[in-house]
């Protein structure tokens, strides 16, 4: 049986993985807080994206923009214009809701994006009413979802928390191409919180106010927009494919491998064939399975004004299939539109060419850290009615603790020291934790709750032969294992998967 | 000569260490971006923070809070009420200046925190006028340092952008006892961001409106508030010490002994005494040299209201000494707070006493990592004559690319080819990065700026015998190594310091 997302949220809670934000005044909406192993999991996730996205990787570098910048960033990017909501607020009791979410609950009809004139006369024809008090609604109202603050003592200072980090890049691509020796085609990375102040913040961490992206802008020579030297590293990898004339088809998503998909033209150039399947794959090797994700082509009218293609790679979460990256072909809007206002030349000069161009990010790999977290945990949870506790099955590169040291009984002071030492000679390299209370069972058990991969016993046979035992999480197996080769062993148990 | 703060910023951009925000739209005083070599810099410190502080202590727990909360944390904790600072605003055209700083400039006057009445005093007495047209002041008036935003639709619905992380901490202590099993005395620990709408930003990052903080609270039960059981660990560690009575009496900082500090209770109490030496040597650990650290006490008139005790770790900055980390004794007062204004219990419940204690938070190392990240480069920026160019030794676990992999010259294939196998077998495990471009010396020579620790070049004996040399960055000589024990080698390289 699938888990519900309320279930999911209990389950972060009560294991320290996600606390509400300032729960003790009654918490804010949308806001949340990573206790202890949550932290932990989200550090990963981050480190093991930036890993593949710009250490291991010639062609990406990173960057760490402040989130609050010039406010004239927001008005290039066409945030301050239109980057809102349809709001509907009661004639009467003056309660407000996001327009798309209440016609969506009530008429089952996607409303997201219209223009205001559609929203009204959807409300008037249906003869919705406000859900609190039953009186009728006032005109729709855009609702601007950036969250604004005033910046310094003058008056009027107005600036805003951004809503995004891809904007940040954008402005900051000149310093980077002057600063460094990257060159077309190339990529920069960056993770960082972004802030949207959602209508109605639901679905847990799904649809938060205050939530982490890590996005990369990569940009090409635009006559290079569809030839990508990696796309051959890429071809035979299989995947979940939804375009979107399968979907007006009202077709089933289809298992296709790229080399087909770029064939029969599914997808449309190299590049987002190439790092859509990067992309699937990093989700993969982290443990989320081919079955429970799927890439989506946007339609013509759901695609962002500016954007060429829009693919998303979806996953099943328990609410259904929703977006948890989305990759846009950018063209060259952005550095267009921050050239034109900021006055400033934004474009490389490609040396072979002996010419400026204006790079074009023919793909933006967006997600939030929110969603891969959910998405990761989703996924590893097992109610395991055999052992009678639920097990956390992430993968070893994500769980908060890699192992735990337990002496196998508690009042045997030989044992106790014997197991303390084990403990103290692989602390230093590995994120580890002490447990000597309760029985071992109970023991093993609170560790599959949270993930542990290995539980080391110290064990009666341990003072005599120097062997201890690590029991897997995921099959209850145990080996055992000379101490002096532990931590080679828990280095390959780690790397195993 | 030492380098000045403005040398150091120049440095910090033209290597894409640090930019100014927004640059192209003229910038936002108080914010700054990472750029690539930065960014590293800056994930290198918080890691092994993290590490140091959470991961190797069976003592501490992380946690990553909202950096928006409800507002009632900041009611609570006192900062909606006097988290201010004086601020004069001239009669005539308006300008606005804060009242320390400018007091400071004219008068050589600490008015850090005194009331207004107290600032217009002064401002009378030594007829102070405004800087930019000579006019009178009107009366100075406080303006609150957090900056403001609405949450949600409804008008009023004032929150803030946390300007510490610490009340956060608070905010979650129970959350965090009930769904942990980690017992007094134990720390909580976080990284994240916090605002503070300065009203005159200054000296690069040492005064940013936007930073980072690295912030732990530390608790113990009242009864344990002067006993540490680590404090052997630190008793022949040396440092050197300004009291505040060395102060009053006109001493300069003296070199002592924790042990020494300690019975001539010049630290008042263990915690306090390990803590600090703890977090000395973590700066040190990475290269801040003991010359250019000192612990000084607060004198009773500068503390915080609420702080029974507190000393700060200076650092020898371009500007002279100044906080790096602050380290207060809280007492029991953001828990008394908090239970107050929630109405919620948040004392813990000892299970050897039998009793609910509210824990006493002993001491909060609390620091900016854009303090750190300032010491670290100021300390590791040599201009190294002899060689011609600028050598940043810093720690190799803080140096953003680990090594860099070179043919000796760009046009022999038969080199080129080997360079690179040689740098795709060791680039999964290190960041690292390929250059093959101009004279091997220039390529050595920007190595050295951007503080890589290891050239590995691949020559002509390469082809020979499959050895490459390996040049230390800070002492420039080259050792051959066998390419089968690279990692090896490059491995004890980086962790020989």
């Amino acid at each position: 049986m699938k888990l519900t997302i309320d279930e999911l949220s209990v389950f972060c809670k009560k294991k320290g993985f996600i606390y509400p934000s300032s729960e003790i005044y009654g918490g804010m909406s949308g806001f949340f807080d990573y206790g202890p192993l949550g932290v932990e999991l989200k550090n990963s996730i981050k480190a093991e994206w930036w890993k593949a996205h710009v250490h291991d990787r010639d062609d990406v570098v990173g960057i760490d923009g402040s989130i609050i910048t010039n406010p004239k960033v927001w008005v290039a990017s066409g945030h301050v214009g239109s980057f809102t909501d349809a709001i509907l607020e009661c004639g009467k009791c003056g309660s407000k809701t996001r327009a798309d979410h209440f016609i969506e609950d009530k008429l089952k009809m996607d409303t997201a994006g219209l223009p205001l004139e559609q929203i009204n006369s959807i409300v008037k024809s249906h003869k919705l009413k406000c859900g609190k008090c039953g009186s009728a609604f006032k005109d729709a109202a855009g609702f601007n979802l950036m969250f604004q603050t005033n910046v310094g003592p003058a008056e009027g200072s107005t600036s805003y928390l951004r809503p995004e980090t891809a904007q940040v890049i954008f402005a900051d691509f000149r310093q980077v191409t002057d600063t460094t020796r990257i060159k077309l085609p190339f990529g920069i990375a960056q993770i960082g919180k972004a802030f949207r102040n959602e209508i109605s913040p639901r679905d847990f961490l799904f649809r938060c106010r205050e939530f982490e992206q890590m996005e990369m802008e990569y940009f090409v020579s635009p006559d290079q927009a569809n030839s990508c030297p990696y796309v051959n590293e890429v071809l035979d990898y299989e995947l979940l494919v939804l375009s979107a004339e399968m979907q007006q088809k009202k077709h089933a998503a289809k298992k296709m491998k790229i080399r087909e998909a770029l064939d029969k033209k599914v997808i449309k150039t190299q590049w987002h064939a190439y790092w859509l399947a990067f992309e699937h794959k990093w989700f993969s090797s982290l443990g989320i399975s081919h079955d429970n994700m799927r890439i989506r082509q946007h339609f013509d009218e759901e695609k962002s004004h500016y954007a060429l293609d829009t693919w998303d790679i979806e996953y099943n979460f328990p609410f259904g299939w929703k977006e948890l990256q989305g990759m846009a072909n950018r063209t060259d809007y952005d550095l267009s539109q921050h050239m034109k206002h900021s006055g400033k030349d934004l474009s490389y000069y490609d040396e072979e060419k002996k010419a400026r161009v204006t790079p074009h990010v023919v793909v933006e790999p967006s997600q939030g850290v929110e969603r891969a977290f959910l998405a990761f945990v989703n996924e590893a949870y097992n109610d395991d009615k055999e052992r009678g506790n639920i097990v956390l099955k992430l993968h070893p590169k994500l769980a908060p603790y890699k192992a735990a040291v337990f002496p196998l009984v508690s009042n045997k002071p030989e044992l106790t020291s014997k197991a303390k030492e084990v403990y103290l000679s692989i602390k230093p390299e590995f994120n580890i934790y002490w447990d000597a209370s309760g029985s071992i069972g109970r023991r093993y058990a609170r560790a599959d709750e949270t993930g542990v991969p290995a539980c080391i016993t110290v064990d009666f046979k341990t003072l005599e032969d120097d062997t201890v035992t690590v029991r897997s999480r995921d099959t209850t197996k145990q080996e055992r294992v000379k101490i002096s080769e532990l931590k080679k062993a828990l280095t390959d148990f780690l790397n195993k998967k």
